[in-house]
């Protein structure tokens, strides 16, 4: 064991984790680019294994099915994303991610306008359609994929929404989880179902009405 | 031609029109059904004739495809609906169709609870909802789905807006077709990816912040 010296110098921990990552790397890109192109019904194991150019016992290793492999490789595009957006609009956040500089009406139109970028980028679209496409019709498809990718996102709204609550600057009788939806649903279906044009100025638009009200008459009381 | 003494009756116009429809509403039923069972792209002209009871060509008789089929199936279950909640709700409603009492937090709060009743009606659900997966993933498909039969439900809602800023409820510088998107959109989201309980309470709420705000702070000027 200890001689090495006629055979191949032995892999080193550091180069094993290298292709480790380099091999993940290429299973998450293969996984995407599938389901992208052929949805998710048709995407395989054996299929992500043949366009990585890796065993299918690597993937089975690391993951214990299909929609495994493609949560995590969204929540990797999504860290990715984090890094991406907190380099572009270098703000304070909170511990929930969400920027708190104090003033809110600014803060949702950054995260919002953020989101609308990352929604329209050709990396993420085609398979982040499919993955939503089965989550519509597939419920137990939907449970897995809401509590892992979709419900993380919109509980940092939630939470972003109670500390204005805490501040001052939400009415104390609002709760934060339908108040959220004002903002998100209409970019979640804008996207979803091309019901119109999805871009920053309809994000300013969304954060003023919902903040500040429609109507022009003072509440009933 | 005249005599038809020793034949079967000569069908009546009146009995021809009678069966069409009886074979029109067979066609409808049996291919909402094979969409909420097998999803749209397994279901087939073949398979809507066959549940039907019709031959293939009665079918293509009046439709040129599957799509053209559900479609239209669709659109008799909002006409059947529709005729259903002016039975349930019986209130003035505008030339366009939706409640015109005056007062507009009455209105949009009674019809987002008769959308919500609607899209947990079993009868529509799990065909609506393969109809939208569709959509989701095939943007040739979507194209058809949203003129037809989305957004002539989302003008509604723009029309009703546009009224109420004319009668001064609404303040002059909304967009209508952005604030239609405060009430709709969440209950599209939460009816397509359960992102929380659809519900009257949950509708009532969405139309009182949407209408009158959740901000606590006057708005900046």
């Amino acid at each position: 064991m200890s001689d090495t010296s006629n055979r191949a110098p032995k892999k080193t921990a550091p180069d094993s984790a290298r292709r480790s990552e380099r091999s993940r790397r290429a299973i998450y890109d293969a996984a995407l680019a599938l389901i992208g192109e052929i949805g998710y019904p048709r995407t395989t194991i054996e299929g992500i294994a043949a366009r990585a150019g890796v065993g299918k016992q690597t993937i089975y290793r690391w993951w214990g099915s299909k929609a495994e492999v493609l949560m995590e490789a969204f929540l990797d595009i999504n860290e990715q994303n984090a890094r991406t957006a907190a380099e572009k609009y270098p703000v304070p956040v909170t511990t929930t991610g969400l920027p708190d500089t104090g003033d809110l009406e600014t803060d949702l139109k950054l995260v919002l306008r953020a989101t609308i970028d990352e929604l329209k980028d050709p990396r993420f679209e085609a398979p982040a359609r499919a993955l939503a496409a089965e989550g519509v019709a597939n419920h137990e498809f939907a449970e897995e994929f809401i509590t892992r990718l979709l419900m993380p996102g919109l509980d940092l709204y939630t939470d972003r929404l109670r500390a204005a609550q805490e501040a001052g600057d939400i009415r104390a009788e609002v709760d934060p989880t339908v108040a959220r939806d004002l903002f998100v649903s209409p970019l979640a279906q804008r996207w979803l179902q091309y019901t119109g044009p999805l871009d920053h100025a309809y994000a300013d638009k969304l954060v003023e009405y919902a903040l500040y009200g429609i109507s022009a008459r003072p509440r009933k009381q």
